[in-house]
């Protein structure tokens, strides 16, 4: 063999940001390589068997829309499946699966098998090679190079990874697989700023050994859903889970033990997930709480593995015994794998450009968890656009960029390269300001065109997708011409509902808006059959009730547009900026904005600084740094 | 909690010595706790997808027949069965199974997650706790210590494991697990003999990447068969593997490379199996043969992971693709693993009882790799022997001991503490001097009792066993008494089998066995209905056929036996034995055998020794030791 194999894209890693961005890039076409230190372990779940949930559940939707693969493999590979705050508005809905983490695995790398541009390879990288600041390729631990256009990096919690526990702290990934030591190294020698995070896991223990008589049960839901927009054979064999709590014999034993903690050795040099705190965290933080929830969930139905949700720990592995044992349910539990804390190296993500492409390496990109993200699904989100923009860029075509308002991802990854993050970042409902148009129901609505746009989603999805989509639209369109007189028909249809009765004639659309109205309802008035799918009469539904509050939304968002029109040119020097505060002017030089709004949301620029920076530009008296 | 937890037998690994150590101790009734480094690697098949072949598949109902596992698990995980040999003796015949690798793993560790005794916990075990050579119990990496009265130790090939690939040597498990290196340098501390032995593994390739038109289908067999004698459900959907060559640019490819290689780099130290040689191996070797077979076996039904059989080599990376490439098939085949070897410590199996206890510390047993062995099915017979026998030491009961005619497990574990080893043993046909005894098919006959007796059979499999064993009986016994004459029905049935007709009458049992006649015919010319099952006729063919092939071997044993009865006692002092050959007297002081029968086994002890030991004992003169 002469040379060295070479490949467009290669991706380090095959969790869930890996699986998506080499799955992303070979279907974009591109000579695809992905290397995994374990070839047994892609797409593994190191931490809770679920995918899904607030804010999260949209992301998959999001993913699917785009043409991503996570929706599709949990939809087939689920134990549970529940939509969560449905007695809510529609802008909280979110699913959330319970997976079966063998079969999720399994399926996620049989597709992986499948994809005809895209090669799975067992390797560890120890090395990108970079030449002149731009990649060329990588080279494994046993010597191996293969030529790369561009490199997607997603390491997940391995690299230089620590397992610590109690006041121990040793080299290892999860479950004793190797750590990645040298290309930690390497990504330090490049220049990259690098921090420390860390995260948990609470123990598993065996189902036989559990008193479910002292728990609830917490059943799925009846009502067959899935996550992706193309799945139509429905799991209906659910398996439950299990609700207890923690006594205050487990918050005594953690007082009681809290000096042989991780939290008091100083071990920790990393900084955990907030919203994902450990049980000892959460003892100390809210120490006049006498409970804490404590889900069972199963890890599959082949196992008799029961992921202890909620008692995330790096306590002495004898103490996590005690606090098994001092839970309701949980007195004779046999523990099958404790819990831990694992601390890894994460880029400060203002490193990046939106596209995930790292600032100071051309054609480096970077997804999950080294970006200081948690959990499965925002890593799923960045690894679907990094492949995406890693094979734009190599195509010669624009990035995929995600606005705040067209879906979680977008603000996820604004958040992370225009604020940088502190500790492990999570998505929540809370962090989209625009929520009311990024909802669980209407994602395809959202991104199907942008898939189709970028090659994700085949012709024969967008030709059935822009049906739907017309079907909607025509719909409304015609509630809003229809009017319903005060017959006998209307009247006895709204009295069944709990209505009050029409006086006047009025619009289907707006008697529609009456919160005790559905669909539904309105067809039996007009005696009409219905013509359309429930999904998209639920969409009719969503859209005429929240009216009012989605064209405020679409106000707001218009408004930020004008401004995010305004781009800033990448060679701006902005020490010719006059009056910008010394914050503002260092903030501004790090973080590279591309446009006014994404200034305009970096910590430490204030409106007075934008306001500045507008006419700045607007004046077109850019000065070039090289000029 | 207060003090450790207490176990009665602890097993260091899970893989097929420890699964099966494991289920025997707790099936015993004692309180037993297997340690892994990752409960997801649990019954790991780190080489190739299959159970059985020659002698080995006849372990496989060995271990069946004694209560053990392997043999159930495989019958439901397979995705391929033939018996092999067919057309020769029933001595030679043997099942071989390819495995789905995942299904046998998920299966396995259900049937450890649902035996109440078991705990399985991961964890790995640095130090196991010995106070005056005895076994106390073993601490983990994290320094969890459990008491433990007995400790198993089936590492594998985890022991000090290092990865070689070309003139590349690092400290690794497979799959880039971590290896054991703390307990390895305990076993040189408390004196055990290390040695170093090597195996090795072949790539892996997507299916989708082969062209099976240029190779042969090799299917299973169309009659459903089962390694378990309590099977009943048989996998009738099987998948094919395939059959193609190396070719003479493959042989060249590495005879290029030779120098690249880690036989010349001096980078083995380890003695590599004679029988299961890697390809570079093979052809300096055997340099004159033209090809060699390659078998393509996939991994799983759900995976596109094809085992490349036959081209095991820890040539550089860039050469084994070459060398894939050289295969009629595997011209554009893309490899998803690479080929390794591994090197390991084991430990001089001289050093056992032949109940696998070591001799230096007592309740330390060791199964598996770590005595020398290769092979899934060497490791689980021995890891069966080593769960029943740590259990017995417990229980005050007499260890299980099978003798060389008893089991092809008996040959295993006398030859390897009577003779040890020089390379990692191999289970052969050939190693058994009784083989016509040592059948497939009366595996069940051989062992059930025993298998009752220590308590792994339970009473409604040993009764049913009991009335096949009776139904046997009872029918060779008939067929010796009824007479058939050279009537019309009886010579047309002999015809029409091709045979020569009966010129007097004939005892049916003397019928049966002229090769072409069979149980049916028999019953045909006796116009009777067959009223025993198929299972029992057909022992009652080979029992009859073979009569006295059997006779004769039944009678060597019988005079082993008579020499087997002169045990030696344990406190001989060989010093004062006369006359012994220097060789003898050292290697008799070193083994320590229990009888003559073992002390004339092994390797430097010469028939004129054996002889002067018996004259030694029988004269009574021993003189002890401390006496």
């Amino acid at each position: 063999m002469t040379g060295n194999m070479k490949y467009d894209v290669v991706v380090i890693g095959a969790g869930h940001a890996g699986v998506e961005a080499g799955l992303a890039s070979a279907r974009k076409g591109l000579k695809t390589l992905m290397l995994t230190i374990n070839l047994d372990n892609i797409a593994f779940m190191p931490c809770n068997p679920s995918v899904g949930g607030p804010a999260k559940g949209i992301v998959v939707r999001e993913v699917d829309a785009l043409g991503g693969q996570m929706a599709k493999v949990i939809d087939k590979t689920h134990i549970q499946m529940r939509m969560l705050n449905t007695g809510k508005g529609p802008a909280v809905r979110a699913l959330r699966a319970q997976a079966d983490k063998t079969l999720y695995q399994q399926e996620m790398k049989r597709v992986l098998e499948d994809e005809p541009n895209l090669d799975i390879l067992q390797g560890m990288v120890d090395e990108i090679i970079v030449e002149d600041d731009v990649v060329k390729g990588v080279k494994t631990n046993i010597g191996t190079i293969y030529d790369a256009g561009a490199v997607i990096v997603t390491t997940g919690t391995f690299l230089r990874g620590e397992i610590i526990l109690g006041d121990l702290k040793y080299s290892s990934g999860p479950n004793h697989q190797m750590p990645s030591v040298p290309l930690a190294d390497q990504l330090k020698q490049l220049g990259f700023d690098i921090v420390r995070f860390k995260t948990g896991t609470p123990p598993r223990v065996n189902s036989d050994s559990i008193d479910y008589s002292k728990t609830e049960i917490q059943p799925g839901d009846d009502v067959p859903r899935a996550f992706s927009f193309e799945t139509t054979e429905f799991i209906m064999d659910q398996l439950p889970c299990w609700l207890t709590y923690t006594s205050e014999n487990t918050h005594q034993i953690i007082n009681d033990n809290l000096h042989l903690s991780a939290m008091y050795s100083g071990n920790i040099v990393g900084t955990g997930p907030r919203y994902c705190p450990s049980i000892e965290d959460k003892i100390v933080r809210f120490n006049d709480k006498p409970r804490h929830q404590i889900f069972l969930e199963p890890e599959g139905r082949g196992t008799k593995e029961v992921y202890v949700q909620g008692l995330s720990t790096s306590m002495p592995e004898n103490v996590q015994r005690e606090m098994l044992a001092s839970v309701p349910g949980l007195e004779n539990a046999r523990m099958m794998r404790s819990g831990y804390a694992i601390e890894y190296d994460a880029l400060v993500p203002t490193q990046l450009w939106p596209s995930l492409e790292t600032k100071k390496i051309e054609n480096l990109f970077t997804a999950g968890q080294i970006n200081g993200t948690s959990g499965y699904e925002e890593a799923a989100g960045q690894g679907l656009l990094a492949g995406v923009n890693a094979a734009a860029k190599l195509l010669g075509e624009e990035p995929l960029i995600l606005s705040r308002s067209d879906a979680y991802i977008g603000v996820l990854i604004d958040d992370l390269v225009t604020k940088g993050t502190n500790e492990p970042y999570r998505l929540l409902t809370s962090r989209a300001e625009h929520r009311l148009l990024l909802r669980h129901d209407n994602a395809d609505l959202r991104l199907t065109e942008k898939g189709h746009e970028i090659g994700l989603i085949g012709d024969a999805r967008y030709d059935a997708f822009l049906v739907k989509k017309q079907n909607i639209e025509a719909e409304i369109d015609r509630l809003k011409n229809v009017r319903i007189k005060p017959n006998e028909k209307a009247q006895s249809v709204i009295e069944s509902r709990g209505g009050t009765l029409l006086k006047d004639g009025i619009l289907a659309f707006d008697l529609l808006k009456r919160p005790e109205m559905d669909y539904e309802s309105i067809m039996e008035i007009l005696e009409e059959d219905i013509m359309i799918s429930k999904e998209e009469y639920e969409q009719v539904e969503i859209q005429t009730k929240y009216d009012g509050y989605i064209a405020k939304s679409l106000a707001q968002v218009e408004k930020m547009k004008r401004m995010e029109k305004k781009k800033i040119p990448a060679d701006i020097d902005y020490d010719a900026v006059h009056s910008l505060a010394t914050e503002a002017l260092d903030k501004l030089k790090k973080v590279k904005p591309l446009d006014i709004a994404q200034a305009s949301r970096i910590s430490g620029v204030n409106p007075a600084d934008v306001s500045i920076l507008l006419v700045y530009i607007e004046q077109g008296n850019i000065k070039r740094v090289n000029a």
